[in-house]
C-alpha cells in the first residue's frame, strides 16, 4: 500500500510505493526478452485494467484513438492505508495517446493529440468532483532519460488527497502578488515576456516562452493569455488549439535535438481554490539534456548550461518551419 | 559569466553557466574519439589549471595521490558579473580522488579515500575564511546516470556567496526544533534510529541509516553521533574514520547493485552560523536507480519504489561482508 511520508528535517514529501518496483521496463537490460507484447497496442486491451475513458467517447476496442486506464502499478490508491506513514490516497491513471506504437506525442496524428488533451481536461474535471481528492497532476515522461518504462506514447494522471508543497508555496506567492499589486502575477509575467528575448511562439489564445529561471536547456512554458485559474476551465476550442501548439513545440524540439527524452506536466491549480488564492495554470515542457546530479540534489538549485535567451532564439528559428 | 537567477513564481534558484556547455563528455556518443586523454591521470597535470592543493601535502607531480584543481568549466566564479541576473559568485573546484584511472571511490586505496576526505575538510576550512563566500557544497557524481562527464573518479566543491534555499529552510526548522524542545533535531533523530529498522552501520563516531523519507532506493545518510555543526570541525581521526565508512558503504552498494551510478553530497552548515541557528552536518549518499521525471519535476515530491526499511535490511545483510 503506497505511503506518503515527510522528511522531518526538510519537510520534503515522498511516496513509498513498493508495488511500482514490479512494473515492467522495456528499456532495461531485461526488456527484449521480458516485454515482447506492448500492453498499450490495440488488441491487447485485456493487459490493462478496464478503461476509465475512451476517445472518441463511447467507441469500442476496434475504434479507440485515445484510451485512459488505471495504472497497474499505482503510486497512490483510493483505498490505501498507512503502515508507518500516512496513506497515499489517490487515483493514478495512464493516458494512451495513440493506437499506433510510436514513442512521442510528436508522432501521433493531429486528431489523437487533440483527444489526448481532451482526456487530460475531462479526467481532471471528473476527479475534481471527488471530495477526497485535492490536486491532480498530468505529466508525461518520454523516452528512457525522461523516465518512461514503456515505449508506446502515453502520459499519466496522479490525483491525490494532498496539494504538493511546491504548489502551496506558489499559491502563497501568487496570493501575495495579487494583494500587493492588485493583479495576477502570471498575467503580468506574460505581458513582460510577449515579443521579448525569451518569446518562442504564440497562437490566438496561448503563449510559449523560455522562462527567465529555466532549469534546463530549451525549457519552455505555455500559458493561456487570458487569465484562467484551472486547466479544467479550458474551453473545447482552447483544448484543441493547445494540443496543436504543444505538439508543434515537441516537434520543434525533435527537429532541433534528434529525438530527445523529454517531460511535460501541467502546473495546475488545486481542485478547490479558496477565495483568497490566485493561480493561472501553465504547461512546463523540457527536453532532458542535463542530469540532476549531486549539486541539484544537495542544494535544490539547478545548473543550466544554455541561457533561456539563447534557447529561445534557437527555438524561434526552428518553430516557424515546423507543422 | 555565470549568473544566478530566481524564478519569480516559485523562488527556485538556477545558475545559468554557459561555459559549462563546452565541457568534454566522455560518456556521450563523441567520447571515444574526442576525449582520448584523461585530464585527471598522472602525466597530464598540464591539462588542468594549477592545483589549489595536493596530498600528501607539498608533494610533486610524481607523488600526488589526491589533487584539487579549479574547475575549467566553472558554474560560479569569483569575478563573475551579472548580465540579466545576479552574478554567480564563487569558487568551483575538482577533487581528483586517485592517481589511478578508476571510476568509483570504492576502487581507490584506503589512503586515497582518507586524503580525499582531508581535501574536502581542508578546502572547506580555507574557503570558509573568504568573507565573500557563505556556503560550500562538496558533491560527487559517479558514472553516467550520476551526472559524471569524466570517468576518472573525482568529486567537486562549489563554494558560493549565497546559502541555498533548501539549507535556509532546514536551518529555520532546526532552529525551531531547538526552541521548542531544547535539543538538537539531528541528535534526537540519531537516538531514534540507532538499532532500529532503518539502521545500516555504525563506527565509533559515525552512524549510517536509510532515512524515513528516503527519496531513492538504498538512500543512506551518515551523521556524526556527537553533535557537530560544520564539516570543517571534524577532527583528523574523524576524517579518517569517516572516509573508511563512506568507502565501505559505497562498496556495499556496488556489491549489492552491480556498479551503480551514485551521488553523495555533504549537507553542511553555512560557513558562518548566526547565534540562534542550529545545524548538524551529514552526508547523503544514494545510488541512482530511479529517474527524476515528470511527477518529481511537477510536484517536488518523490516516488520511491523501495522502502527505507527494506533497503536497510538488504544493506545490513551486505555491509558486514564488505571490507
Amino acid at each position: 500500500m503506497p505511503e506518503l511520508r515527510q522528511d522531518p528535517l526538510s519537510g520534503r514529501s515522498v511516496i513509498i510505493a513498493e508495488s511500482r518496483a514490479a512494473r515492467p521496463d522495456q528499456f532495461s537490460g531485461r526488456s527484449e526478452t521480458d516485454v515482447v507484447v506492448c500492453p498499450f497496442c490495440p488488441g491487447h486491451e485485456d493487459l490493462t485494467p478496464k478503461a476509465s475513458a475512451v476517445y472518441p467517447v463511447g467507441c469500442n476496442d476496434d475504434r479507440w484513438q485515445v484510451r485512459v486506464v488505471p495504472n497497474k502499478y499505482p503510486a497512490v490508491e483510493l483505498n490505501a492505508s498507512g503502515d508507518r506513514g500516512e496513506a497515499a490516497i489517490g487515483v493514478h491513471e495512464v493516458i494512451i495517446e495513440s493506437r499506433t506504437h510510436v514513442t512521442s506525442l510528436a508522432e501521433v496524428s493531429a486528431n489523437e493529440a487533440e483527444l489526448t488533451f481532451f482526456a487530460y481536461r475531462d479526467r481532471l474535471r471528473a476527479l475534481s468532483k471527488d471530495q477526497r481528492l485535492d490536486y491532480g497532476l498530468i505529466f508525461k515522461n518520454a523516452r528512457v532519460d525522461g523516465g518512461a518504462s514503456l515505449e508506446h506514447t502515453h502520459s499519466q494522471l496522479i490525483a491525490a488527497a494532498t496539494i504538493p508543497t511546491d504548489v502551496q508555496c506558489e499559491l502563497a506567492k501568487a496570493g501575495e502578488y495579487r494583494m500587493l499589486h492588485g493583479r495576477c502575477a502570471y498575467c503580468d509575467l506574460i505581458d513582460g515576456e510577449l515579443g521579448g528575448a525569451r518569446h518562442v511562439s504564440e497562437t490566438a489564445s496561448f503563449f510559449s516562452f523560455c522562462p527567465f529561471g529555466s532549469r534546463f536547456p530549451y525549457e519552455m512554458w505555455v500559458l493561456p493569455k487570458e487569465h484562467c485559474e484551472s486547466f479544467e476551465n479550458v474551453s473545447d476550442s482552447g483544448v484543441a488549439e493547445l494540443a496543436q501548439l504543444v505538439r508543434r513545440l515537441i516537434r520543434t524540439l525533435e527537429t532541433k535535438l534528434d529525438a530527445p527524452a523529454y517531460n511535460y506536466w501541467i502546473r495546475n491549480a488545486p481542485f478547490r481554490l479558496s477565495p483568497h488564492d490566485d493561480f493561472h495554470w501553465r504547461i512546463e515542457l523540457t527536453p532532458r539534456m542535463t542530469r540532476l546530479a549531486g549539486f541539484e540534489l544537495g542544494t535544490g538549485c539547478f545548473i543550466n548550461p544554455v541561457s533561456p535567451e539563447h534557447s529561445a532564439a534557437q527555438l524561434r528559428a526552428v518553430v516557424a518551419e515546423v507543422v
